[in-house]
């Protein structure tokens, strides 16, 4: 079994990397603050006595190989340790920081793997800073040109391979230079599943569609108080109209189809001036494709509605779209079986968030295991899973590794 | 009859001052950009041989008075030259710049008046970055201490009193200083009525109430791909149902309420993050001051229901409340006798937007004349009223002056 008291230790620690004044922790992908988190991490990296490696999108990886297995395609665990705004500690940094455990674990055991184990964190998984989100292992998969994904313009203006090189994670590595034997992630549900029903091991078997764009409305600027209503052409009222139908639509579909706008801006953004122009984020998703296809030519014929009954233009851009994912059959009857001899109860479950394994599935059979998160709480300083559930899950992570290097 | 091209020579002039690169002109209160207005405008004060003011407030004067009327109240002419973030040259400056140009023609036709005339630039008139707005003609007239006026915390954090002295135009006389005689505001209608009418001058008999206030909904940060639609509470989303409920309730109303939201902001901000916060701005008009209650009670019942329905916390803070203000019947009459004598129609009208002779009002004799905006644009770079129009109206305010000089 794998030192509870150290992983637990380590994912305070990280947690702690990235805080501000206020204490409210925000390691965007290739910021100050993920460079802070990213130099722990190749620390604990070396003190496990692994080789460190990072390649050119960033991401980083902790190799355990003999000599012999060089050229051998390695059993990766991955995940990420780029966080959101006002992020909790476990998205993602769970996952990282469990391999390495399960590594340690391995080694420390006198484990002798037939192949190289290896944890790698990816670069911008959030995707709050650059989208899309899950680059790093999207790039890796060969799911997007390196070149491209390094002259991603962020929210903030900057240029991800102009950070990545000024916080030093622009790495040699050609994203790809390991192809997976199998790849698995360890991260928590983010969501009320597990804990309502009481089971603490989600064995992952597909994961939803993900459907992201910006919608701009132009509409025209004019006096709060000397326009006539009729007379308007209100960009902030018509946004104000596609986040009700989004919500309405969602909340009444058959099938589990999630509507979420987090971002918006009016311009000029004056308390009496009509809004000339609105933006804001459009997030999509569905386990099915057909379903999230529908969903997407629904909110496309709202906007052609809205633009005529409103006399506003919109256009919309797409930020990023991955279609639903079914993972390796072999690698979820793995988290089965290791949950079920540790006496752990267990379910087939959904992933509702993206996460890197959804890309690395492209290159390698993959898998993602889950824990609980209270209130299925996430993307929040109040994300939690009890201790507990993080060492279970990373015990059964531990079996599946042992099996897959076995 | 007044010099018109000088008129619209200044106005182009004070329209050239405080444009970004791209051609937008923004001139919010206190700001650099205003510190050139105000440069232009005392200089043009000097040229005319007028005495120069400046209260605490930040209130410009140009007074013409005989050494012996020192003591007598003037015969005010007054507006802003303030502007909103991309904003059109005519909004306050025109009002600013006939008075000028009236006294000048008065001047050099060897009128005699019986008090003094004097013209003023009101600060901080379209409260875009510092609330109330018409803010200094409110301190002027009484109705807002100075000191606290001067504490107002703008927009970007910046505090009025301390812009005003950066850029030196904390002046030392105290508000009020001149209680007028009566007090005359020409400015362009902002709103379609008179040029879809047809007619040229605008005899303003009263002003709507003005109802300001921000609006916080505070729900819950979740994640976007895992939390079940109906799990949400979606800070952003309620914030689009009262957008949407405004906007429903003022486009069916029986009275002539507008209802307007042109500020918005989501928290964390984030694509794939549900808001936890949402704040927005709520600009209220009603000509009738118990229809406008009933307007914010019907938003206060709306925030309940809507706060309880969507598990979120709604709080509301004031940021301006103006009463409907009547003006003074001789002046509406004088202005009718104006145009009449000069050929024009005019036209008995409310306004929709607030100016400062709604302060004015509180401590004087007061009105307004309204000239056409084109496709009732305003707050906008297309604001434009056609020269004939301009050159009116500023005819009718020298007749309305000599009147009341006499
Ligand atoms: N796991 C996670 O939060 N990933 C970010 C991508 C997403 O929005 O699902
Ligand atoms: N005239 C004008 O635009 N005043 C600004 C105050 C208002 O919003 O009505």
């Amino acid at each position: 079994s794998i030192h509870g008291s150290r992983l637990l230790r380590h994912i305070q620690q990280l947690g702690k990397i990235g805080r501000d004044p206020g204490g409210q922790l925000t390691r965007l992908a290739a910021s100050d603050n993920d460079k802070c988190g990213r130099d722990a991490l190749i620390a604990w990296i070396k003190e496990a006595g692994l080789e460190a490696a990072v390649d050119r999108i960033g991401n980083i990886f902790g190799i355990w190989r003999a000599p012999s297995q060089e050229h051998q395609a390695p059993v990766l665990i991955g995940s990420h340790i780029d966080t959101v705004i006002n992020a909790g500690v476990y998205d993602g940094c769970y996952g990282v920081l469990a391999g390495l455990e399960v590594i340690r674990t391995l080694r420390e055991a006198g484990f002798t793997p037939s192949r190289p184990i290896a944890v790698a964190a990816f670069t911008n998984e959030e995707g709050v800073r650059y989208a899309p989100d899950m680059m790093g292992s999207l790039v890796y998969a060969g799911g997007l040109q390196a070149t491209e994904a390094l002259a991603s313009v962020g929210t903030d203006g900057s240029v991800l391979g102009e950070e990545l090189a000024r916080i030093g994670y622009a790495g040699t590595e050609e994203p790809g230079f390991m192809k997976p034997h199998a790849y698995v992630e360890l991260h928590i549900e983010q969501g009320p599943v597990l804990e309502s029903m009481d089971i603490p091991i989600g064995a992952v078997e597909n994961l939803q569609g993900i459907s992201w764009q910006r919608v701009t409305i132009e509409g025209v600027a004019n006096h709060a108080g000397t326009t006539p209503m009729p007379m308007r052409k209100d960009a902030g009222h018509a946004a104000a109209r596609v986040i009700t139908f989004l919500r309405d639509r969602a909340i009444h579909s058959q099938t589990p189809a999630v509507a979420t706008v987090g971002c918006i801006r009016f311009e000029p953004d004056a308390i009496n001036v009509i809004p000339s122009r609105a933006t804001f984020t459009v997030d999509l998703r569905n386990p099915d494709e057909q379903s999230l296809q529908a969903e997407e030519a629904a909110l496309d014929e709202y906007l052609t509605e809205l633009a005529n009954a409103e006399g506003v233009t919109i256009t919309t851009e797409r930020m990023a779209r991955f279609e639903p994912v079914i993972f390796d059959a072999a690698i979820v009857g793995l988290v089965e079986a290791a949950a079920r001899q540790r006496g752990l109860t267990s379910k087939r479950m959904t992933s509702g968030a993206g996460h890197d394994a959804q890309m690395m599935a492209r290159i390698c059979p993959a898998a993602i295991i889950f824990v609980p998160s209270i209130d299925g709480i996430s993307h929040n300083p109040n994300e939690h899973t009890p201790e507990p559930d993080l060492v279970a899950g990373a015990n059964v992570l531990l079996d599946v590794i042992a099996d897959l290097a076995r």
